[in-house]
């Protein structure tokens, strides 16, 4: 539809396809609530005002409020495909992401990138995608694939494309690494995504002065005053672990609300659907006291804004009519969300369908050849460094302990609360097995199994005997990917995410169902309550970026010394 | 300067090249006054703290705040060419223009715009264009030039062009002209200035779905909020005609004022001197009860948002050096102005010299064959349609009186208050010649010549004697476009505007002392007090599409009819 066509409907020369009627609009322009009609056609709202339409619906003094946007979001740590990912948020209210595909990336490069936008399109979601900057994440472990600066370049024009994925490697941008700062180079006209921790004084200026404009990584109100302050947009982030919402809300003020947006960076299943998606920091945000008006404007307009979408995240004329309608304006429930003019959720149910999108190279990314793989934990002497675990924290503790060796062997003993840990290296076939010692899971008669594994994603295995990690090797292989339990040395269930070994093409309640009995099977092996999610405990074991102590498939790595050590703590004699 | 450099610096491995110590920082990010240095180098803020320079400057707790940003100037109305525009105003604190190139366009279509680029290139000034969409206004005159969307399409991705210019043609978008769509589609990706005076409810939907984005003829209140809702943005304007700002004051809110912006429009040199320049606008904002901070933000971040400038507008790592310092947050007159880390002017005075662009084509505009200019006014009978000047406004009303006709001819009566009027084609030596009367100027015993009449800009001379106007005609070509007074027959004085008809080489000093010796010539021969300007009260005759009755160089036009009249009020015999 052309300009012409849509200045007809606007002025009313001919009816428009849709308007929806009586409605309450959240005018994130102008910070009011307005009372009128909205005229839409084409996917467009062409006005607001007192409309006529071929199809009329009565919102009955309903507000109808901008689609919400996560600004945001790793697609994989839902372990559904978009498709499926789609049906999960768009009933609670989001209608746009910008996804950050650094998992798949790390599994199968541009391939995975290009296919998570692809099978995006059958979705009335729009997925807008930031190309990760840094893929491997570290030069310590083996990663199924590389981003290097030229892929960044040849992925810069891609439509839907907007930019480079959040910048992890800050000690890199401080300390002049080449092969980021050009990466920021080639984006530095679209947007580039941050990743701060911590980061403040020069050194916030520092990473700055880059071009780096966001940060989800901000717990603090002085952080968040901090990175306003210097133009950075600070991403409220509600997600699965890390819940930033209601702190940071101390922070926010009208004054500096036009620089802050909201992100879920990684929401699993069960949790979108037990308390909503971008909706619930909406939610948080209000309860804590925002006037919910400022609250729609970060999840809409000023996500837009930061993210350079336009014609999207607001009600006017030429905007997508991406709209939610809600009863409440104090707790944000989606009755209907349109996606582009089409109603596709009424009452918390999609309504389309997902449609599974098929791609053989993604589905057959487990490569380990079982011969290889030797589990044998070789020791010289019994004080071994092992891998405290920290409940429901990505950060581990080094502790030395002593164990019993047999003919140069570590033995498991039966009452000990120590597990094998094993990170087998399934991209490229090599045969690398890290091996270590983890201490406060709780296992015990079997073996957990998974390919996710932040951030290479290779297979990491845990038990408190060999057999049974072989079992459950053996199983994943099988299924190319997923989680696996065995006990007793027989599968007890599984999880296949068959695609790169991170998601599956199921439904979000077979996925939610299955975790579910996963987790009743792990806690009935002795997989301790103070863990909150037994896969996921195990799934940044092997991030070699996040202190004290980690184990790649390169070996026990001491994030605070920052290089490789042994397992022995002390010299063998 | 690579990212690798600039984070050496903000992490202090080695002094700024220049430092800003002990400023009181406008921080238009989180809308608060910080205290701290403010590191530069290259033309980029490095960082904000603490910070050592290889050069220090004490602001000694003198605000600092971001360049002003004008959002919407027409140069020509300066009579100044842009290095001397540039003098006049960065004194002011204004450091970025989003300029309109229309007047010269008219004369000189593509050619003309590409000059004003060039002669901008020398000085410190940023001059962002926006491509003129309305080259011819009207069909009912003839122009020195055209600007067919061809030629929108041929500068769309010319550095610093950022833009369509104002859409003054709203009659056309309303009702489907081809021509004016076709050129917003064009620029639809960038940013569509708009002009709608008065347009509401449907209509202003019609012309907002479009993609036009602006309005700078907003008068009122209540039209300001509409346009903020409908998502437009409203820049506010204070110029030499039209001063819109303490009124649309009563409409401006912390919620909305994000969706504002200043504008200047038409200022003239004069008057820029005298009051400011976009630092005029914020004071009266400011004495209009405004926070400094917001009405600041508006001359900056916000223009600077509106017009998709990235990394101007702010003091944040990143952003280009543009800062102004002052010592009253309520009334700022910038003491200093840094443009791109350069100090370029201090007290009022600019700190750079002005070079002339000189381009023979632009200097050679003024195409008329005296020997085919016939101004003999035929009259069948007296009684005839006059147009009645409405002191310092655009509008003029349509009169009725009789004159007196001998052997087929007007006559001159002595004590008349009419003036003959012509328009003379000046472009392209077409000989055409657009004759009227008009009534309450008040000279006598003389003519005034000018070649700025708009938005054509054909040769304009009024008078009360033939003789006089042709000399008027002969020495405006003589000196190639410019204004000029003749008193009994002789050459009283001149102000050579040899750019095109419109604009000069000399200094704003020269021009500003030129005008106000005519002035008072003007005054001697009679012109009325109640005009404002002179000449100005001419500029705007030619004008057929501001109501009542206008004069152009093919007739006498009645813009309420929207149709040439004939001069005479009845069919003679």
């Amino acid at each position: 539809m052309n300009g012409i066509e849509k200045v007809k409907i606007a002025r009313q020369e001919r009816p428009a396809a849709l308007v929806l009627k009586n409605a309450k609009i959240v005018n994130v322009f102008s910070g009011l609530i307005e009372e009128g009609d909205i005229a839409i056609e084409e996917g467009f709202i062409i006005g607001i005002g007192t409309y006529s339409g071929t199809k009329e619906l009565d919102m009955k003094g309903r507000y109808v409020a901008p689609g919400l946007i996560d600004g945001h979001v790793h697609i994989e740590s839902s372990m559904l495909t978009p498709p499926e990912f789609a049906k999960l948020i768009l009933p609670k209210g989001t209608t746009s992401i910008v996804a950050d595909p650094h998992e798949i990336a790390n599994v199968k490069g541009v391939e995975g990138i290009r296919f998570l936008m692809a099978s995006a399109h059958s979705t009335p979601l729009d997925v807008f995608m930031m190309i990760p900057s840094c893929v491997p994440a570290t030069i310590f472990e083996t990663s199924g694939a590389k981003i290097t600066p030229a892929d960044v370049l040849k992925m810069r024009d891609v439509k839907n494309v907007i930019g480079l994925g959040e910048v992890m490697n800050y000690p890199g941008v401080l300390h002049g690494d080449p092969d980021i700062h050009e990466k920021i180079a080639i984006m530095i006209d679209r947007r580039v995504d941050g990743h701060a921790p911590g980061l403040t004084g020069p050194d916030l200026n520092a990473y700055a002065v880059t071009g780096i404009k966001t940060d989800h990584e901000c717990t603090t109100k002085e952080e968040l005053e901090e990175r306003v302050a210097r133009g950075m947009y600070v991403l409220m982030r509600e997600g699965s672990h890390t819940q930033n919402v209601v702190e940071l809300m101390k922070g926010v003020t009208e004054r500096n609300h036009k620089r802050l947006v909201f992100c879920t960076d990684d929401k699993h299943p069960e949790d979108i659907m037990a308390e909503g998606h971008i909706n619930h920091n909406v939610n948080l945000a209000i309860h804590a006291g925002l006037s919910p008006i400022l609250a729609i404007r970060m999840a809409t307009m000023n996500a837009a804004e930061c993210y350079g979408l336009r014609w999207y995240g607001s009600i006017g004329p030429g905007y997508y009519a991406d709209l939610i309608v809600f009863s409440d304006l104090n707790e944000i429930e989606p009755e209907m969300v349109f996606k582009k003019g089409v109603l596709v959720a009424e009452n918390g149910q999609a309504l389309f369908e997902a449609k599974p999108y098929l791609d053989g190279t993604m589905t057959n990314t487990v490569r380990v050849k079982q011969k290889k793989i030797k589990l044998d934990l070789f020791l010289k002497q019994g004080k071994v460094h092992v891998i405290d675990l920290v409940p429901n924290n990505a950060t581990t503790k080094k502790a030395v302990v002593t164990v019993k060796v047999d003919h140069g062997k570590y033995v498991q003993e039966p009452q000990s609360d120590l597990l094998k840990l094993a990170v087998v290296e399934r991209h490229k076939n090599t045969g690398n097995v890290g091996l270590g010692l983890v201490r406060g899971y709780g296992l015990h008669d079997g073996a957990v199994a998974m390919t996710i594994a932040h951030d290479s994603h290779n297979l990491i295995v845990l038990g408190d005997n060999d057999e049974d990690m072989r079992l459950a090797i053996g199983e994943i292989v099988r299924i190319n990917g997923g989680i696996v339990i065995i006990r007793n040395h027989q599968l007890a269930d599984f999880l296949p995410l068959e695609i790169g070994g991170l998601m599956t093409n199921a439904k979000a309640e077979v996925v939610i169902d299955k975790l579910n009995a996963m987790d009743q099977i792990a806690r009935a092996m002795g997989v301790k309550e103070t863990l909150d999610d037994p896969f996921l405990s195990l799934a940044f074991l092997s991030l070699p970026v996040i202190p004290e102590i980690k184990l790649t498939d390169k070996g026990l790595f001491d994030v605070t010394k920052f290089a490789f050590i042994p397992i022995e703590a002390e010299e063998g004699c």
